[in-house]
């Protein structure tokens, strides 16, 4: 039995929901708000942040040590379908591009527009609660393009992202795309190739619990469920 | 041979450096300023960051890749010095650590105080240098207490940081500090247990070639490369 601590919008917890769903695993899912530093919480990971995967007595913190993690006990049974290739060569470049999205993608576009247009909403005053700073949502929504064309040059040289399969590197890049999606944020007539890179991982069904999220008082984009975007 | 573009105080780089020295892998190195966005360096890597690694024909980029390919391709070779145990569970907690140390230690501290103290004396005002801004400085300062703390809670219950061994989480705890410790910003009077795990890295031999960095214009502070201090 796996436990995933996350929240619907939270594009690390959303990662590991995909790997996940790929390894045919069907979490327990437990909604975290992480500005609440709940203790019970904070013990299982003094960080403090989503995800956090239990698994009988093991606690794995964080999307990165829960990929690994997963890897390394179940990697070698999805056969030539496994996330991360078995060459220490191959996995330069796997990892190279999860790191990009999953920090430099985080840190200049998701982090800030989920903050500013959703964590706010739930939060109060003394929490750092309020409305959203456009002037952050700008910046952020600037940053994506740039983001959304490094993809298509990707995607328009090769199959998959880092390659021939698909592995950790699209799962991160479309966890992260996703919560953008969900906002209405993502420019897509902007980039044929990063369309329809998406409109595949999009596809899978291990993304099909993502598409079903809703956030009270939140409504998702009108494209944010649609496999015809 | 192992090529190393790095910068003396980029705690990410030193950390590689430490990892190297471990693995007996002298490196030639080269100090990239990525503030200048040199395009050679670029195409390296696009993210645009030290440490990157080059061996053979292959470019390794970003200091925890770096780490999972040196370990890949080397790390059965250390024995039971190998500074990722071989053991999936145990690797959790070197990972959680490495995290802890490589992400939110630099986010909190390192970034602020390397960025304010010095990167800005390089740069020119149309790159954003200038003088500190002593509130930045002043807020990492005393997030750094809290780190501390940790170091010592962790280095006073088990032999090293994650366990039994010297791991990752060892070494890029001590890059961070040690960039610090440069700057004269380590309160090492206000734990112990922290500055006696200290010491122990800091008398490894891999630690040698960070003690002599030098910057110009930049003295390091008079207790940086003692060993009893």
């Amino acid at each position: 039995m796996v436990t995933l601590f996350h929240h619907p919008l939270c594009p690390h917890s959303r990662f590991v929901r995909l790997l996940l769903g790929e390894y045919g695993i069907e979490p327990r899912l437990i909604e975290e708000k992480t500005f609440e530093r709940r203790p019970d919480f904070l013990a299982l990971n003094p960080a403090g942040t989503t995800p956090v995967l239990i698994e009988a007595d093991y606690v794995v913190p964080g999307a990165e040590v829960i990929a690994e993690y997963l890897d390394e006990t179940r990697g070698l049974g999805l056969g030539r379908h496994r996330l991360l290739p078995d060459d220490p060569i191959e996995r330069i470049e796997v990892r190279r591009l999860y790191d990009w999205f999953a920090r430099k993608f985080f840190q200049e576009v998701s982090d800030w527009l989920i903050t500013e247009k959703v964590t706010k909403r739930y939060m109060t005053r003394a929490q750092g609660g309020g409305g959203p700073d456009m002037e952050v949502v700008r910046v952020a929504r600037s940053n994506i393009r740039y983001h959304l064309r490094y993809i298509g040059y990707l995607a328009g040289r090769r199959n998959w992202l880092a390659g021939d399969r698909m592995t950790h590197a699209d799962l991160a890049a479309a966890a992260q795309i996703s919560c953008i999606d969900f906002l209405g944020d993502v420019p897509w007539e902007e980039d044929e190739a990063a369309k329809l890179w998406y409109a595949r991982v999009k596809s899978r069904p291990s993304f099909r619990s993502l598409l079903n999220d809703r956030l009270p008082g939140l409504a998702p984009a009108a494209v944010y469920a649609d496999l015809d975007f």
